[in-house]
């Protein structure tokens, strides 16, 4: 297929080369193919819809097809293992220019597919349409199994606040390449394809967690929406943050600022953060804190944090 | 807001704009706002994704902001009808270009707002993002409840092909836009926003429907189809079709071609079509020919239509 652009080959031809020999799981009665997929769950649906834009959130010099398809799966399963739901299966929606190569096409298809493995998901189905830009809109849906869904509400005076996953290693990544370089290898790897701790979600409920969000604004900006919906403050521990030697590296190249800085604003890596009653946060999390009675807001140390804009919005003119 | 744009508010605040005061049904447990909706549904989950693109499926020109929010939930929820199920809930996710106005904005989600309401769905989450060209991604999550999934491989010979809904209207009326024109008014108003026989998928399932498909890439594409699928061939019969007034007119003003091809190859009125055991096809649906034994095929009074492209694919250099 080298060379080729995606406009010579037909809508259905292209279909048939992500659809063609795809696996799926067995509560998956009918996968792609059809007027719509059709899934059985053991109990309620949680759904969340995710979507990526060439350029905004990611860019092909920096990041492969391959790459890009996984982040658009593991970025959207995350939200789905923030309400501690099991994914079952996504549908990944791709708007591409009929000039794009078709090689390109075939390696985003294989990482959408690698990641639906990592993830335990089945690709069900999707939708392929021309467009100037690629554009990719993943919908995970996942089944909450007879639990109840974890919420950002649920927060309670006395939560020991504890994640689970990596932070601030896409931000360093995003700082490194925004700079023209490619190493440290770790943090600009973090940042192409996003490593959410897969099936935390599900231990987070079991360990009766009383809130769960994924970081993908930024720690400050995520325990932000907790605080808020709970109304509750969330006070952190700077000292409870182990900063990873690539972050340190990378803010001693780019002149020297706090490391934390990443952990606390960067999102994309997709950790899991939420509050657990005390003494029931499950092994490999990390305890960083604890909620308190106050204004909803997040403190580090005591004090309001004062670094630059909390977290990432796509629109607004402060960033 | 008049003259406002897009780039001057924030992410949060514009999504609040669509989210504020949001209806819900009773089978949402969560609606927008946490980081997945959850959905309680009776039986098997039924899903599909649809993508429509700035100046490839609209033009803002043609279409009001309210007509493309009401055409994206249309469509998209047709596809859940074609299965035979009911729709309970939409998540919207939708690009636009920051200078973009934000009344467009505003009008488009009271429009996906209205057609949620005329489907009876729920908008239940979405996502909100930047890019060069409007794209929207509509993903319905949708009720088997306790049916089997009707399907396009179910067409068994001898069975009546039956649709409900209206056929060939809305490609009168893009023949009528191309031209410069806006009238007849009735085939203009078609193009912009579909009418999907909401109720039929699940009244066709009740009646033992064998197959069922909706009609987005024209009727003999898309039973072209259920032909594939089923390996019968069907035949239509040309005298069954009851060309309207409008379609007339339009062939007669552009030209004098036959306006049965508006009807055998227009797509995007998402009517549905199908297949019944003989004397179960449902009331306010039209018989239009049969399945029978025979190469996988779709026939017009014995003999292959003959007229130019069958349906549309977007990519391709047929079209």
């Amino acid at each position: 297929m080298s060379g080729r652009r995606i406009a010579e080959l037909g809508e259905f031809e292209l279909i048939e080369l992500i659809t063609a020999g795809l696996g799926r799981g067995d509560q998956v009665l009918i996968g792609a193919g059809d007027d719509a997929a059709v899934l059985r769950l053991r109990g309620d649906l949680a759904v969340s819809t995710d979507t990526m834009v060439e350029n905004v959130h990611f860019r092909r010099d920096w990041s492969s097809a391959n790459d890009v398809g996984r982040k658009a799966v593991a970025a959207c399963v995350a939200d789905a293992e923030a309400m501690g739901a099991v994914g079952v299966g996504v549908v990944v929606a791709l708007s591409v220019p009929g000039e794009l190569e078709v090689d390109w096409f075939t390696e985003f298809a294989a990482g959408v597919r690698e990641e639906c493995d990592n993830a335990g998901v089945s690709l069900v189905g999707g939708d392929l349409t021309r467009a100037e830009q690629i554009v990719i809109t993943v919908t995970v849906l996942a089944d909450l199994a007879g639990r109840e869904p974890l919420r950002r509400k649920g927060a309670q005076v006395g939560d020991q606040v504890a994640f689970c996953g990596r932070l601030g290693w896409a931000a360093a990544g995003l700082a490194v390449l925004t700079r023209g370089f490619r190493s440290p290898r770790a943090v600009v790897v973090a940042q192409r394809v996003p490593e959410p701790p897969y099936g935390q979600g599900v231990v987070a409920a079991q360990a009766g967690a009383h809130s769960l969000i994924d970081v993908s604004d930024g720690l400050l900006a995520d325990l932000g929406h907790i605080a808020a919906a709970s109304a509750v403050q969330i006070e952190l521990d700077s000292a409870a943050f182990e900063i990873a030697e690539p972050q340190q590296a990378v803010a001693a190249a780019l002149g020297g600022g706090n490391p934390l800085v990443y952990q606390l604003t960067g999102g994309e890596d997709h950790a899991l953060v939420g509050t657990f009653p005390p003494g029931r946060v499950p092994s490999g999390w990390t305890v960083v804190g604890r909620v308190a009675a106050g204004p909803a807001q997040v403190l580090v140390d005591g004090a309001a944090p004062d670094f630059g804009a909390a977290g990432w919005e796509h629109f607004g003119t402060a960033r």
